[in-house]
């Protein structure tokens, strides 16, 4: 009954790759490292999507689409960014196929048609973006330029991993464009704010907010926040970045504009993202080993309802009751499902759907009927009770809410116990290989002894808190004086 | 006051170019062929992609999302697609760019990051989608499968212009699995449908539902079906196409289901479509020499109020009761602006939201709030009239309406008055180059009279319609024999 899944134990990688693929989230294709996003895993990326796009145009941005290719010479520009993606770039080269005289039916690449100049596959829009940015952008008067993209990136990636890292993701990215650097820096914070909000309070993942090292930026970039959350392997996962880009990109691309008093200055930059990735991080972080665990305010499907009857006359008798039910939670704005059919067995749904994570399983058959109750049963905790008929809806309602909320806190109850400190560097390595999670411990600051930790430990500096205290200490590593602790973690 | 623009008499090619550069919808970028949809642009496709995501998913489609690359052999599978797309097919052969030695800061294509198989940007999906359907079809249990995605293409073209024709462009394609053909076709007939409902009563479009003659169908379908529509300067433009493909591509790649008898058959197979370009046959449909006009059900403004008044407190009195129609407005799912941007003058800004597009304008000054009136403007007609401000909001729904349906009208008449009957060859070339529109005549069947009518009067079969009236007659040009007429036409 249902299908096999490995647990955690046994194998957590292959738990989640059993999880993303017999829930049916996601799919390898023919095309090497690039992944099909199945109709249930899109649409939950659907509703992840349309509460971020809300967010964004409720904090005054507006969404446009650029180009997919980036011409070699436009993405050269800005050379930080350019060296940090280089390595990874799908390139275009030719714009035309023909008959392979060598093979009946085949195509071979036509050298005739090979371009002028290679175009890059966009990693990353900040380049062709800015190039573009250069024509609209004369005076303060264009400022601020408040633009969001929803679209697919290339990053060729060695080893990829279904959501965690593919070829192509889809993702969206923000460019703004500010008359000062204050006001770009108050951006960057805003986005980090809006991200946070949406994974704590949609995705039930609570994130801690912080800046990243200088070795672990953005490559462009003077400042790097983000949001890393933890997964139940111990392993951190970055969640959302949002980028302080300083006056690079204008500089690069040349763009200018004229403030009140009529004097030139380069435009001041941010950019931000989140991606398909998410995905990834929901499932790691919430699911059992019975299957996945969806957080009801972005699960596709809130409510199943399965029937349990004998005979035609049963079955009309609860169709009539569980069409009032959807009728009434439709209305509510639930989104529920009555899976009436007769080609599966009960318990067999039952299993599917607890794979599938829907939130909320009521079964309802011809005595409960008779009783005028019915039985609910929560993903989260699999807990079952049996429930009046009358005022179902409300009952759903609310345990929709109660399971939103012990999701997050499951998961925050777990994060919170994994956040170690230490002063010594044999329990940094120890507590890393037994226990996980983030350790909080003393940096000298220096990218060089980030670089051996790494070596050494295998895990990275994940962020440095915002609003982190204060605190004399000395480097866990080097001994050298520091000024504050920084969170550390192996991370995926 | 506001920005010069080409009359359609001047040159209409130039006046559409102005009316998308200068209405913000899009413009040119660094990339060859590839445009930046802006965010205004962008904000009426969200508007028109909602409403088709809303339809697609009442016919009981999802989403989903496929690989952006194809390998080449996947592609060349399907022959005669293969052979349709090859020659503008963009390719890319390298996953890695380097340090270039000759040039400081300069990047090079990596030639040992070469990849083994070339993999095309996707000019359509049929070949990605059906090796992953593959894959998930193994019985009639799986099927139908009605997907749906909405994407980025890449097409080679040579010539491009903004929305109509250009390298990439955004669009949505379905790819549907069915278990006879008979189900495919009423699947493809379905969408047919669907597609002109959407571009007649959302895009105030007329259209002409009809099939492809077989020179003009989709490369590897059994049968295109197409929604045809008529610019103002007399040429059609194809606005949607829905492919009957036949068992072509489940017998490219092998995708077979066992029937309730358990006996193996190959699967039916459509795919249909349509994309940005619909934003170019509304920009030249319906807008004047004044600017764009948009049709109000999918206008990103529906409604702009413009105040005119001397000193803060004329101002201030104006704020209170605009708002108060704000409010009432948006209350409604009404989009309105008010614009006391105090930059620019109340003419300044008519021209600009004409140009614009905007479907109502309201002007209210200090003496209209005294007399407790607002002069309203249509877009469409240029029309200008004083209204009680008591009921506004009513006023200003019932208009919408009537305008959305005066535009339909319009073009309406305008096409109903440009599809031509004739049975001389003289004649049908004389109405092409004096009056052009559709005009409909007899053709004798042959590809070859096909094509020799397109050379000699570049004229192409739009259609034949759906439920074409049998009428015996003459070809128009070979004199052969005929059983109903087609509509011919020059065409974008």
């Amino acid at each position: 009954m249902g299908k096999e899944i490995t647990t955690r134990e046994q194998d957590y990688s292959q738990w989640y790759n059993d999880l993303v693929i017999k829930g049916q989230l996601a799919d390898y294709t023919a095309v090497r490292g690039c992944m099909v996003i199945k109709p249930y895993g899109f649409a939950l990326w659907e509703n992840m999507r349309d509460v971020l796009d809300k967010m964004f145009k409720d904090t005054g941005h507006v969404n446009a689409y650029f180009p997919l290719f980036v011409p070699k010479s436009l993405f050269e520009a800005e050379e930080k960014n350019a060296e940090g993606f280089a390595k990874e770039c799908a390139v275009v080269t030719h714009y035309r196929l023909k008959s392979d005289p060598s093979k009946k039916g085949g195509l071979m690449v036509d050298p005739e048609a090979k371009l002028e100049e290679e175009l890059v596959v966009r990693p990353t829009s900040e380049a062709i973006i800015w190039s573009t940015y250069k024509g609209w952008i004369q005076s303060y008067r264009d400022l601020p330029l408040l633009i969001n993209q929803w679209a697919n990136v290339v990053r060729w990636e060695m080893r990829t991993r279904l959501f965690l890292r593919t070829a192509e993701f889809l993702w969206q990215e923000g460019h703004t464009a500010h008359a000062t650097a204050a006001e770009a820096i108050a951006e960057a914070r805003q986005m980090l704010e809006v991200y946070a909000d949406f994974v704590e309070n949609w995705m039930a993942l609570p994130v801690i907010k912080g800046f990243k090292s200088p070795n672990e930026r953005f490559a462009g970039a003077e400042d790097t926040y983000c949001i890393e959350a933890l997964m139940q392997d111990g392993k951190a996962l970055q969640a959302g970045t949002s980028h302080f880009l300083g006056q690079n990109f204008a500089k690069a691309f040349d763009v200018k504009f004229s403030d009140k008093e009529n004097k030139l200055d380069y435009v001041w930059a941010t950019s931000w993202g989140v991606s398909t990735r998410l995905i990834g991080a929901l499932v790691m972080a919430h699911s059992d080993d019975d299957g996945l665990i969806l957080p009801p305010r972005i699960a596709p499907l809130q409510v199943v309802i399965v029937p349990i009857y004998k005979g035609d006359e049963q079955k009309q008798k609860i169709d009539e009751k569980v069409h009032a039910i959807t009728k009434a939670l439709k209305a509510a704005g639930i989104r529920v499902k009555y899976d009436d059919n007769d080609n599966s067995r009960p318990g067999w749904k039952f299993a599917e759907y607890e794979l599938k994570g829907v939130p909320i399983r009521l079964a309802l058959g011809a005595r409960d009927l008779e009783n005028n109750v019915v039985e609910i049963a929560r993903r989260d905790t699999k807990e079952k009770k049996t429930y009046p008929l009358d005022g179902i809806e409300k009952v759903i309602e609310d345990l929709l809410e109660e399971i939103q909320q012990n999701i997050f806190n499951k998961a925050k109850a777990y994060r919170d116990s994994h956040i170690t400190q230490t002063d010594s560097w044999d329990e940094f390595v120890k507590i890393l290989d037994e226990k996980g999670g983030f350790v909080s411990a003393h940096w000298d600051g220096t990218a060089e002894t980030e670089e051996r930790i790494k070596e050494l430990s295998k895990a990275t500096i994940r962020c440095i808190p915002l609003n982190n205290a204060n605190e004399e200490g000395k480097c866990i590593l080097t001994g050298q004086s520091s000024l504050q602790r920084v969170l550390f973690a192996r991370a995926y």
